[in-house]
């Protein structure tokens, strides 16, 4: 059944990726650029893969709140357009100074750090264009949707706050805090413009939505930190990871490997309680919380 | 009479500056920030002075159109925040790497790089979630105005273009065509946006404000680079400034200071000659435009 729930998922997540990846990718197909290099560096670092699990968050919310698809493809673009700005943000020399992400440089180590933060900057202005695109009835909600989450109560404070914490004591609370903002915020936007596609602001169905949306962002961090520690050492429980090398606060380190463990199940589970008022068209989303924290990578 | 007309325009000047200024004030009152370093960034490039032309031409445009001005302060203050952003990222070291602006630290010297990176993208953000703020009907086509103009299409792309022309030889068309993205697409949205908070995205008027804000953004910036030659030298005609220092292409530099200055004229006259649709309530955006190369910094 899991394994059936399992395949399920992967078939509806590869039919959504496809159709994110045809929106984004359609973007650079329409007129020749202003700054041919600004436009390479744009594509490079929005179309080098990744989960897409924002879009596809959007997809299965609104699809579970009875949107049709069509309608669903600009938000969906439009969250991974502000998630790509902000991963080439952060790698910048200044942030994390990453030199490589999902196995290919950075985008200001292939072009080069002024461009980087441009390709970013412009990459933020697309969403918003994007998502504005066609008059949609809702539109002002999904604009302060995604505006809420991008800037400085959500998404972009809690890189600030990332900043702040390497090296810096912390506790469960200060890091919840921050993960709440720097990634939660804007996974909690995507099930929101999702919905927002199908039903009014004032629909009680989407707090449902943002209540599992926040569950499952943060047990998505908890995962990643546990993957952290098990993906570099064979030895569980010993703490041999990036983060740690880091000195950056991480819930094993915190809490141990196993309680770290039990943190993300119970999330899983509070994630799934909260989508009850929402019936069998929310199963998608129920599968993708199982997912969430089984994946290894 | 014209000194009559510089005084109306100083008056109208300081009271609409008032008025984006206390629009932008009250956008750190309401509630504790979620990072106040971040917010102290914000607040640092925003708040510290500058010219606000932006904010006054969706004023003046708006007015000429009919608009309250309480339909104006949110577009105003957007087109402001953009602006601002935009500063803080050219600023960095690196792209223009100023260490001052308006006789104050830089927000990346005042705090530090990452932060002035983060600082200018919530600003972007901001701009985005001010406008959205009201439902406003004609909020799509106000959205578009304002993320076409910032970002590959306008002011991102007219930045890598000056950033790529730094040291490189230029033509007249080249620089012209750098200058309409870099700031003339975000002039020329500043009065399409006061326009739409009064008519319909398929007004004429519209189109008429368009071309005048086109010829005063270009005027401006010859201004400028004319500007630049003699505040920095009592010999006109011997280019010794800053920009030439840089080896930035400017007008003076390609046309020769007297032809410069011609085209600043003639680019005034095309200004004053697009508003004749609109009448008398457009007569200080004529008073302005004649500001714009009478002005001495």
């Amino acid at each position: 059944m899991v394994a059936v729930h399992a395949a399920t998922l992967d078939a509806r997540r590869q039919a959504s990726i496809a159709r994110v990846e045809a929106t984004l990718a359609a973007l650079f197909d329409a007129r020749p650029a202003a700054s041919p290099r600004l436009e390479a560096a744009m594509r490079h670092g929005l179309l080098g893969g990744g989960k897409r699990l924002r879009p596809l968050l959007v997809y299965l919310a609104g699809r579970a709140l009875g949107a049709d698809d069509a309608a669903l493809d600009a938000p969906a673009a439009a969250v991974e357009l502000i998630h790509a700005y902000s991963l080439i943000h952060d790698d910048l020399p200044a942030m994390d100074d990453d030199a490589m992400r999902r196995g290919q440089p950075t985008v200001h180590r292939a072009f080069d750090e002024a461009t980087a933060i441009l390709a970013g900057d412009a990459l933020q202005a697309l969403a918003f264009e994007l998502i504005a695109a066609d008059d949609h009835p809702r539109l002002g909600a999904m604009i302060r949707a995604l505006a809420g989450a991008s800037g400085r109560n959500g998404m972009v404070a809690g890189q600030a706050l990332d900043m702040a914490a390497v090296g810096q004591p912390a506790d469960a609370a200060a890091l919840a805090t921050m993960h709440a903002h720097k990634t939660g915020a804007l996974i909690e936007a995507s099930v929101r413009l999702g919905g927002l596609a199908a039903v009014d602001e004032n629909d009680p169905r989407l707090e449902a939505l943002e209540r599992y949306a926040r569950a499952i962002g943060l047990a998505f961090q908890v995962h990643d930190d546990v993957l952290d520690v098990i993906g570099d050492s064979t030895t569980l429980g010993k703490i041999t990871g990036a983060d740690a090398v880091r000195h950056k606060p991480t819930y094993p380190g915190l809490l141990g490997l196993d309680a770290a463990r039990g943190k993300a199940r119970a999330l899983i589970d509070d994630a799934i309680a909260a989508l009850a008022p929402l019936g069998e068209p929310a199963a998608p989303l129920a599968d993708l919380a199982h997912y969430i924290i089984e994946r290894d990578h």
